[in-house]
């Protein structure tokens, strides 16, 4: 049988279903679900999350029924003699797409495995952000917001440290913002409606094997000719972030701490010396305390006047006389022994323990409520904070901070099954700080960045930042595990995000050096946003602004990222209106290239600027694959046809090349003739 | 229903099968069994393995229908309204043991799961050799026949080094000797008969449950009041272990390499130093070569004439002029550089891999053929090899080393699964040596030992040994972790057992020192077999032979050994005939104290002698728990009540206390009087 809408088309055979002539299911030879139940543990340190199953049963749905009726059609999938486990309802959205929607009728059961057709030369990108492997093909994904661990390779000492001392170690996997949905180079995107722990095996030849721990409400699946075209269909469901503000193409924002003085001195020296400033990011407004981590943030969310005297005024003055705008940093967690604590938890704000008590969560040696989302009065009562303690303040942006932490064992006021909250938390978080801004009316003016991420991110959170990098060269958890990242949340829909400049986490051993800093600022001008961090113990690691050279090396990226402003505002806003990430795999642009199909540690910075970052230490030259085309060496004017090359690579020219037919070409050009 | 033979019965109703009072099965709430199907994926590195299993399916055979006929119930377990997926027939044996044979119908299925009636507070040992965990409660134990490991423990340096160079780290159940076998603290054991892959979960409060990678043929169960007596049977069922050679009780067996002359005038320095020497132990009498893990053997058994000149005189000499008596090596792999490998290669004795060649096995920088022992003439030839080479040549016993490696895509000449072949290449090898032995008529007269197993070793291999120790003092890997080993073992059947005094795998930084040589000599005087191991890298590590004071040390507990030689032939004897283990946990003789239950790092050594080694270093004191009885400390002749104790331990004195009411006390007090 056949259904069609808009030129799109579903057929069920007796093997078989298929959305515009891409086979979903095949249930010829194997089942296509299963369906059973599981009994999980659950243990969380510190946003780390050790996740095991016990699998009771996993029965094969290998009898499958199907009749149409009222546009639709109706998979009833059984096993043996016994009535439907699961219906599937096949049928068109109104704009065609294909909505798989799932009814489960037994509640005992708690998993569902779907196995998707598949071929063996296909490929698979997105589930959220994942910052080791952008093809995913080969490995499976859970699918759970958790910290993303430190050093994130069981075979590194870092990551051996970080799991003996503190369980933080993270996989592969691990990660601030997993989502349950994903491209495939059959050029379909499959996005579930679930927050529930997932698990995306794509590691065998013919099927991609989807595993729920729900039954989710549906699978929805589009097809397009193009990758861009499938990108701009994917957020045209999940929705698209919005421009950035027009300041934040005035330069660098400088992360730093210590106070006023302190602060608008240092930006005053870094501007002295050539570089072009944005403004500052400073996370410590509203305090520190000190742990053995490193200091560490109060979380009172307001501002502390004893280590930042002035800024009230300070903050307008800058603004209005020095172009300089004020960053800060807020996350959903409100310290016990914080201002706004007593008064909050007295009016039932934060999520409940078992007990009915608040539910403390540990941070590091201090411990926080969880402000209850679910709670329509703790959201508006948490928006309003932002909207008067940071909008009304006259920051223009801040860090909005975790999300990955709710425990599963806490009690939320909804009733909400915290297995399902957990992973939808992050998007409750960016729709907080969305609400606020969109009451203020200041789209346009204002920029938050989150690492947490969840289907809704695209539409909820501006800006992305890859997360707590160790201030390391390591492939999996330091600079060059941005890349994939970007690519990753980017074909996820999230087209805008950066990273910290420098990194973050220094740990068992890893201090950021002044090589690592200029390598991650050398790629910071090719990011759509250009922040640095001073990290988690800033005395120790190195600090761009103690360092004449670096100042100088910062200067030059900092005068880049100025001049490439038109470019960049026009992919920019690319992706406000279509959705076509600001950073691209090869593919998106080169289709038609296998290789560039697996290349993760060099992008596009939109359609005409390649990027290979140089991601290891003492380098002086560097490997770079161009697809054909004709590319101009941005730091030498030099031309390259398609390739394999060698170039040089000295500190301060990261491999940068332009298509020599780019519309832009004269801005490439002038930015050569600068530096060459 | 109900049936009874020999006093035993076997009742099932509606919810229930029971065997002499113990519920067995109780599927009043959950099923009893679960079948599917799963496709594992196994990687062998050096005997190292990573398993892993893609579950497919595991269904609930919730419908159970049960039938009485001909002496038997048939339980026939179903899923649903098909047809029985299982049918266990519940019958005695001639003994009136509980035998459960079970059928499947369906050959598509590989998996079975099978829960047992299980309370919160029972115990459970056994599983072959266990090292970490005696009480195996509380976790699960994948039962697959393998390199121990080298740590043994993901929290250790030693286990990641050894796992990100060689694959090599282990976990806390890899085990050379798994065994489908266990002890319940209901009084009853369960034997499966079954070499598959097994994994046995013991963590769930209300059952155990058993998942086997095929349908395994049949359990059998027993029950008795006491521990001893329940062991009795047990060895009753799978064999026993018969009386050591007289001649071991002459003393220490020394571990030495290094040819006839070297080997000679160093046991003699040994005995010029009061050292009470039973032989040597030359794994290198075929010959060596060197690898970056050390010195290894070239493993082509027949004397080498270079190495050891004369020997073949000397083993003659020295047995009958001096009661030395020479011990040897070999395992079950032949190098293919080897002399005697052409000729045996040729003649197809070797296992083949899928294209007809011989599999070749990296042992570490040098390739092996498999004597496959499936090919009834190369199981002769081998046999021979040992009648001809070992014990014609005059060896009074051996090393029969490995056993572990079968890999899993090895064609065998009787086309057995090597699946299921694996696990029980153990107990083949051992008879291969059984029966060289047997067919020589030499019992009485040799020993071989292994650290290898598999059900059948009870029978076919007179002495375990614990495996390759790390020269450290490490709970999981080093001179601790052989008490454990050695009370599982004993609790699986093998009740003689003992390990390389001194540790043997040197690698990672693990340097053998002094003070872990004379501890682990210590608790070798209580050990039924008393030997070093000169390790994998003899230059580096420390070796009692090159220390006056740790030769007198050692004079020392050679001496004790002799002195308790009537004591420990009583208790050998006891193993021989009725399987009480040698070395015994404390709850087999205080079977009423609940906390003896729960001691893993102690032993009795027989019914009388408590042995408390100390395993840390720098110790000159220790704790030790001492039943409810009259304790005499061995060392001092002071009397202790039950309780815990904290007792002087200096080198020399690890705390070892006697049963004052001991029909053996008065040789104990001749040993309290020669040291105290």
């Amino acid at each position: 049988m056949k259904m069609e809408k808009n030129g799109n088309s579903i057929v069920v055979d007796s093997n078989t279903l298929s959305y515009n002539d891409r086979v979903i299911f095949d249930w010829s030879v194997d089942p296509v679900a299963f369906i059973g139940r599981g009994e999980e543990e659950v243990e969380m340190y510190r946003g780390n999350f050790k996740i095991e199953d016990y699998l009771i049963t996993r029965i094969p749905l290998d009898k499958v029924d199907y009749t149409e009726a009222d546009d639709q059609i109706k998979l009833s999938l059984s096993c043996g003699d016994s009535k439907a486990a699961l219906v599937i309802i096949a049928k068109f959205d109104d704009l065609g797409r294909l909505v798989l929607a799932l009814e489960g009728d037994d509640k005992s059961y708690n998993r569902l495995w779907l196995r998707l057709a598949a071929n063996s030369d296909e490929k698979v990108y997105g589930c959220g952000e994942q910052l080791s492997h952008f093809n995913l093909r080969g490995k499976h994904f859970p699918l759970w917001s958790s910290e993303p661990g430190v050093g994130r390779n069981k075979e590194t000492l870092t990551t051996f440290w970080a799991d003996v001392k503190d369980k933080a170690g993270g996989n592969y996997y691990t990660t601030n913002y997993p989502e349950a949905t994903f491209v495939s180079t059959e050029k379909y995107y499959c996005h579930t409606n679930s927050y529930a722990y997932a698990d995306f095996d794509f590691r065998n030849d013919h099927f991609h094997e989807l595993q729920y721990w729900e039954i989710p409400d549906s699978l929805v699946f589009e097809t397009a000719p193009t990758y861009k075209k499938l990108i701009e269909k994917l957020t045209g469901l999940l929705g698209r972030q919005p421009q950035l503000p027009e300041w934040s193409d005035n330069g660098f924002l400088l992360g730093i701490q210590g106070g006023t003085d302190y602060v608008y001195n240092t930006g005053k020296k870094l501007i002295d010396k050539g570089v072009k400033l944005a403004g500052f990011w400073c996370q410590d407004w509203e305090g520190i305390r000190m742990t053995s981590f490193g200091k560490r943030l109060f979380w009172n969310w307001e501002w502390n006047g004893e280590l930042y005297p002035e800024l009230d005024k300070k903050i307008h003055e800058w603004k209005e006389n020095e172009n300089l705008r004020f960053m800060t940093y807020i996350n959903p967690y409100v310290a016990i022994d914080a201002k706004m604590y007593p008064e909050a938890d007295a009016k039932g704000y934060f999520a409940k323990n078992k007990d009915g008590g608040t539910y403390q969560v540990d941070f590091g040696e201090f411990n926080c409520g969880v402000v209850d989302f679910t709670n329509p009065e703790a959201f508006d009562w948490f928006k309003n904070v932002i909207k008067t303690e940071l909008i009304d303040f006259g920051c223009d942006g801040w860090m909005a901070d975790f999300g990955e932490y709710l425990p599963t064992d806490v009690v939320l006021h909804d009733g909400t099954d915290p297995m399902v909250a957990h992973n939808k938390w992050p998007m409750l978080w960016a729709k907080c700080n969305y609400d606020a801004v969109q009451e203020s009316g200041k789209w346009g003016e204002i920029v938050y960045f989150m690492r947490a991420g969840a289907t809704g991110s695209q539409k909820y959170c501006p800006l992305i930042w890859a997360g707590d990098q160790s201030v390391n060269w390591s492939l999996d958890d330091g600079l060059a595990s941005t890349i994939p990242a970007a690519l990753s949340v980017g074909m996820s829909g999230c087209g805008l995000s950066h990273s910290d400049i420098g990194g973050y986490t220094s740990l068992h051993g890893n201090i950021r050096t002044k090589e690592l800093f200029m390598r991650w600022a050398e790629m910071g001008a090719f990011l759509p946003f250009m922040r640095s961090h001073e990290g988690n113990r800033p005395a120790e690691n190195f600090q761009v602004f103690d360092d004449d050279e670096a100042i100088d090396h910062l200067a030059i990226c900092t005068n880049v990222f100025t001049d490439l402003t038109d470019y960049r505002r026009a992919i920019v806003k690319e992706n406000s209106e279509k959705g076509t990430p600001v950073q691209r795999p090869l593919f998106m642009e080169y289709e038609d290239d296998q290789h560039a199909y697996d290349i993760q540690y060099q992008y596009l910075f939109g359609p005409d600027v390649m990027v290979a970052p140089v991601h290891e230490e003492g380098k002086s030259e560097w490997d770079v694959y161009l697809p054909e085309d004709t590319w101009v060496h941005l730091w030498t004017g030099k031309e390259f046809k398609g390739g394999n090359y060698t170039v040089a690579s000295p500190i301060g020219q990261t491999p940068v090349f332009y298509r020599k037919g780019s519309e832009y070409a004269e801005l490439f050009e002038s930015i050569t003739s600068k530096y060459k």
